[in-house]
């Protein structure tokens, strides 16, 4: 499969989601700072899923640079990743609009939840696949993202995360914020030293 | 004409349409989840699309990754199958929201008829002109959306599915959704093997 | 200047563009076929705004396909002619809901005279640019669309189209389909034969 | 990191930004040009950001063809200054609104001005990656915006402008608009010389 075409279509996809955002910041209705100010709490949450998706398409950028062949179930995988992060313009502007609400912060971590696991089936699948090229798989499986969510106290994790949410509801967008910045943090430093992999 | 740029520009338009279907996902305004759950036949809708569109990439991802020259009808042929397919977000949020409704089902089923035959005119315009460059256009005749919607068969299975959607409408989202998963599992496997169509 | 990114950058706002205006075909709020009849104005404007839109995108294809330097009067030259595209959308609706009225036929052509000299404005820098470059500029000057809206009588076809849809408004949208519809069919046939000029 | 992709995402989001601002210029309710011209105030607005999108698209443009590594800090700094451009289509619906009212004026400013920030910096950790390459990083740091932003005037200038503003409100845009076209000008003349750094 032409890899750039690919990877063309789907920072496209990116790009839309992120940006279809802060469509939700609707203009306020009055001229007044005290009505930009009633916006903070989707503010709040289009910084959170904005940067979520920024870590997002770091790592992607790093795993498909490395990558040789896109099969037909990398394809699906990367597509049902694009479907779960469809949802987070959803999701941000529900727990944006209700942040005290035990609800939307649960419904916010589920869809969290759902990303993970497309994100982590598409890297198994660009591992193994690299793997059968010769390629440097490991470099995939040393992410910390990948042992991160591959790791069997991830499930556990997230269901200690939901419990958090369910006593006490607005701490949901600051463990996710928490989540997100710690991903961000280590993921790989060397994504500018893989010229040798680029066409 | 420039195979790449038209390719981008495809691509640009399915990535917008694909996903303004997720802006229908209106927010829910009360902080519960039956307001979610109130959202269950637009997300199904906005699945079966989703994947229709997918495997809808897939094939003019194989067969313009074959193509050598790109002529006006061509261009034309794809501005009318994109003409076809931006067609289907109105459709999916009317059959989302009316789900058991005879008109908005049957209007789905004939925008997806358009599109098929949108689609079918473009295939058979590539492989014609990839036979005159001396290129594998048997590859495009072989596939299997190709045969299936070439087929005497297929304007005859369309008009039996409006007529069960006629009688029994809330079966028309569900057959759609067949037809999709049978043409997604037939998709050619080959598709990471033409690297040496890739420029 | 990088040529590809521009032409990128380019498509992507045309793509938008194009995309947008079928998000004025808002979801009927009842669930009959009477519901979607009564989109039909808006569905017509659609199809000319989205006809244009394809002839626009063939022309400049080609042109920039020609061009070998993008100088800053180019690109502002650019960016005039996608701010006047991006009024289409509005005038597209405006017209499609007021079919019969004077002043939304009367707006849509004048945005389309303002896109025509846009248009224009583009091409001469282009050709010039590319005489400049001892490029085939005469290939973009005897363009049927470049002799067409740099004749003396263009000017008179738009105040004679704006006097006709003054006296009877309906006819607006018509007649830009008919000037649309000659412009496309006698766009440059060689279009698929530009190889030498495509990096 | 793939410099390309990069820039490919980042112009897909920029024009998602800048077309999402036409989709605030609401279709009149009624057919006559006095409900267009209502819209006057806001169709200024939406001039000034495009014009402004256009100048910061041509510097972005200029500093990523001369750049050879993009780091991880780089990448983050692109990202945060998309976020400050992700706010513009607000603050450019609010003040087209409330054209003669104070706080709006005051936030474009505000939002102007974290935007000029997030551009230094990435302007700045450019020149310095570049240097570190061996590249002309003086071509980035002799950009007329780099050293009107970097000189220690420029917050001098963004206070006065706010000043101004809180006396006398609608005269906001127009100091924008003014800044847009000293900065349009002054963009540097040789981007078309670039050849020998574009792959």
């Amino acid at each position: 499969m032409n890899k750039s075409r690919l990877e063309a279509f789907t920072d496209a996809v990116i790009a839309i989601i992120v940006t279809i955002m802060v469509l939700e910041l609707k203009v306020p209705e009055s001229p007044t700072f005290e009505a930009i100010f009633e916006k903070a709490p989707y503010f709040f949450a289009y910084i959170v899923s904005s940067f979520f998706i920024g870590v997002a398409w770091y790592n992607h950028h790093y795993m498909f640079t490395l990558s040789k062949h896109i099969t037909k179930k990398i394809y699906w995988l990367n597509n049902l990743w694009l479907f779960s992060m469809s949802l987070i313009p959803v999701a941000t502007a529900w727990v944006g609009e209700f942040v005290n609400d035990r609800d939307p912060e649960i419904f916010y971590l589920l869809i969290f939840a759902f990303w993970s696991y497309a994100y982590l089936f598409l890297s198994k699948a660009l591992a193994n696949q690299l793997e059968n090229d010769g390629g440097p798989a490991e470099k995939i499986r040393r992410m910390f993202i990948y042992r991160f969510m591959n790791s069997i106290w991830y499930p556990v994790i997230l269901v200690i995360m939901i419990i958090i949410v369910f006593v006490f509801p607005p701490i949901g967008l600051l463990i996710g914020l928490i989540e997100v910045i710690v991903n961000g943090i280590k993921t790989t430093p060397d994504s500018d030293q893989l010229d040798e992999f680029i066409d």
